[in-house]
């Protein structure tokens, strides 16, 4: 029997991450396992000294090696503890293992499950601010379920599939819409997507490969980051002040290196909620440019600035690949956005897209261009003032209910407020009082490619009731006491 | 001034490819560019002479010319002719052309709309076979847009995203439906997707590498081809025959070589309708398990089999990742349909999943489940009754209308007919001939990953009515005998 391993494969652990210990100890011994760092028959520590080593429960490592045992990569048996089974490693799939245990490498990056986290069904009694969802009022769903009963009994609508581009029809009402925006859109420039999630994905493996960089701002969307991460493209993060993306730092970037494009949020920001002012924002144009980078302009939320702008893509439709979408001024679970790109590419991003999905649904896309004709315009100024009010009845309750060493990020709209805790004071602390006070967030390190992040949070005003709202920051307010006193 | 590349970077022309000619050359004569083949200031052939060479008309080389000036890669000046930008190639970026030039390389396969045309809206007044589309009688709209406008009001189905594993009662009712047909199937194996499509690239993307093998049938379903070809996939096919996939083909490539998976879809497959028989699916699982190779079962007809058998999931959950959808049972419209995997990839998935679309449709999918408590089980025998229908009116059509050379497939059922022409008639040309007499179909070698199917073609007998149905057979009737006749 070999010598162990050890500690050249001693699992690192991160106990920030949201990664199990257990998962990560195991994700580590399967890696070292299969690349031979530990080689057939290396017997490991026993759990009980692995354990004290790592500073972890034994019942940890047990689960991590129990996972290892059923994919057969070691061996336990009573009284000789556990070896790394025979021919686990190399050659790969010759060993007794199932197929899984040699499939490619998979990296999630830091936060995996967080467009999971901003999507799932929400359990429990917690007031929770975590989903950036649209409030229950002012509802559209009287006239949405109308729009859907026009369209439900066409069979050209239900029965087939429809043309990948989009619902023709849908194109020219969202064309018409970014025109009235400033931008030179036809209907063939767009195309429809399930959301600007997929437009996220999309660009991510059309625009760049694996191992690229590309710029981001920091704080950004944590579902974009998930994104970049799966695609394996390396962000170069850009902060965010309260006029937007530091433009000037996009440009030193730029001097020395080649980013496949920039992603950015200019209106209503997430999580900032800041909207990049007019200077930056041709300046960034011009940038791009000259490097001969485009822009990724992600704008689920342009059509709810309260004094509405046009888009980047107003300024330049060579340079600006568009994203946006009807979950957040409507409702998510149409799943249905756009992405408008030069004309190059288009059938690159067309091509994609069909294997994503084949093509958006037509019964849906229908119902949403008869919501659009008969019932948007009315809907979205209704949604614009309630989110107005909530934010008015927000900042009343924090600067009552919370100290003044909290501070919320200037300049912002939206769906989002983007808190600062002072220095000692950890937002994860914080999140976990909040939680045994029954109100939950989302922490700030998600927000972030590399570091940062470890005293702010955010809050999505939106979710929840106004009443919801006020208690809430109540309940955030007593965490905060609790944890500035220790 | 250079001399010219030629012929080394003489563009090779595929005249069969439904990629435009133009196309072609363009594409070919752009990556001589960026590649360095051509280098900068090389002096490109003059139009005519490239035509001549080529053997194209003279407008096709001006309208490649044309795409290059465009994408700054080449300059023309009235009297000096055509030669490659300076610069235009290496360094990336640095010369003064688009950023979309130097985007990653991007190689779509031969048939790259395959999936589009599958979906498109039909125009016009030929009588179409193309689409694989339930029919219109029996419909399941009534019942449908009742399940619909029972949850369009909820705002917890309508204004949320939802979990991004599927909305839980309806991951009950399709495990319970899996189980009915022998599966294990628990609802925590289910992940809801927007259709089988999205399925087939899940797996392409998250258990294979660009460069990897996969095992495919021949023929086999166009758009998981086009799929495969997106992904980089190399397919390896095997044979179909009336039995189904030819397994004693998958045992000795198996024995060579390591694909990542085998495609296959045993049910009522895609385009022959034969169903794979009991002693092939033991053999194949078997084959599977020891050769740690999964199956990945494409099964969107398994519940329109006239006599009902268990999928190949039902023989091993561990080797076999199945894929369902509800596209060609109840609407295509829905988009939805599902994946069950192995409980150790489906964390990798499910990750993948939300990076397409961060969930399917809660409203959709709550629909669905609503119509499939209530009206299903009753669609399901009036579905597969129509299909028998009409493949008796089919068969009779052909017989009283096709000359006996025309060969149907044995063994077939459900959506298509595949058809094979005698030696001397190419699919292609008899399609010319049908489509001047007012029908269309899709010619046989989109269904092939190398060669094959010059003489085959797929009708559809589902998007028409049963009048257009014979009619159709009659048309194409005259053209085999127009084609026939030359």
């Amino acid at each position: 029997m070999r010598e162990m391993g050890w500690p050249a494969a001693m699992p690192s652990i991160d106990r920030d991450s949201i990664v199990p210990i257990y998962q990560q100890i195991y994700e580590e011994l399967r890696e070292a396992i299969l690349t031979g760092t530990l080689p057939e028959l290396t017997r490991l520590p026993p759990e009980r000294t692995l354990a004290e080593k790592l500073n972890v429960n034994r019942s940890t490592v047990v689960h991590a090696y129990r996972e290892l045992v059923t994919d057969g990569l070691i061996e336990q048996r009573v009284g000789s503890g556990s070896r790394v089974a025979r021919a686990a490693g190399h050659p790969p799939r010759s060993a007794d293992v199932p197929w899984w245990v040699t499939l490619p490498p998979w990296r999630v990056g830091s936060f995996p499950q967080v467009l999971g986290e901003l999507a799932a069904t929400i359990h429990g009694e917690r007031i929770s601010f975590v989903q950036g969802v649209p409030p229950v009022e002012p509802s559209p769903l009287g006239e949405l379920a109308k729009s859907f009963a026009r369209v439900a009994n066409d069979p050209s609508y239900v029965l087939t599939y429809g043309d990948s581009e989009g619902h023709a029809p849908l194109r020219e009402a969202i064309a018409a819409r970014m025109r009235s925006r400033g931008c030179e859109t036809t209907a063939r420039d767009v195309l429809v997507l399930t959301g600007s999630t997929q437009g996220i994905t999309l660009v991510a493996q059309s625009l760049a490969e694996p191992g690229d960089e590309i710029i981001v701002e920091a704080p950004t969307y944590p579902g974009a980051l998930q994104i970049f991460q799966i695609a394996g493209l390396r962000a170069i993060p850009v902060a965010v002040d309260e006029d937007g993306m530091r433009v000037d730092h996009v440009e030193a970037i730029l001097r020395t290196r080649r980013p496949r494009f920039i992603y950015t949020m200019p209106a209503l920001h997430n999580p900032t909620g800041v909207t990049m002012n007019d200077d930056r924002r041709e300046r960034l144009v011009t940038l791009a440019q000259r490097a001969r980078v485009p822009i990724v302009e992600d704008d689920p939320y342009g059509e709810l600035v309260q004094h509405p702008r046009g888009p980047l893509a107003a300024l330049s439709s060579d340079y600006v690949v568009y994203l946006s979408t009807f979950s957040k001024t409507i409702a998510p679970s149409l799943r249905l956005g756009w992405i408008t790109a030069p004309r190059t590419i288009f059938e690159r991003l067309l091509l994609r897209k069909q294997s994503y999905d084949m093509a958006t649904s037509l019964y849906v896309q229908a119902g949403v261009r008869d919501y659009l004709e008969t019932a948007y315009d009315a809907h979205l100024p209704r949604l614009r003032a309630e989110l107005e009010a909530r934010r008015a009845i927000a900042r009343d309750a924090i600067a009552e209910h919370w100290p003044k060493t909290m501070r919320l990020a200037k300049g912002g709209g939206g769906f989002y407020l983007w808190l600062t805790a002072p220095r000692e004071m950890r937002a994860r602390a914080l999140l976990d009082a909040a939680e045994r006070n029954g109100a939950t967030f989302l922490f700030g390190e998600a927000f972030f490619a590399a570091s940062g992040g470890d005293h702010n949070f955010r809050m999505a005003i939106t979710p929840v009731s106004r009443e919801e709202l006020v208690s809430g920051i109540e309940r955030i307010g007593a965490a905060i006491a609790s944890v500035g006193a220790r």
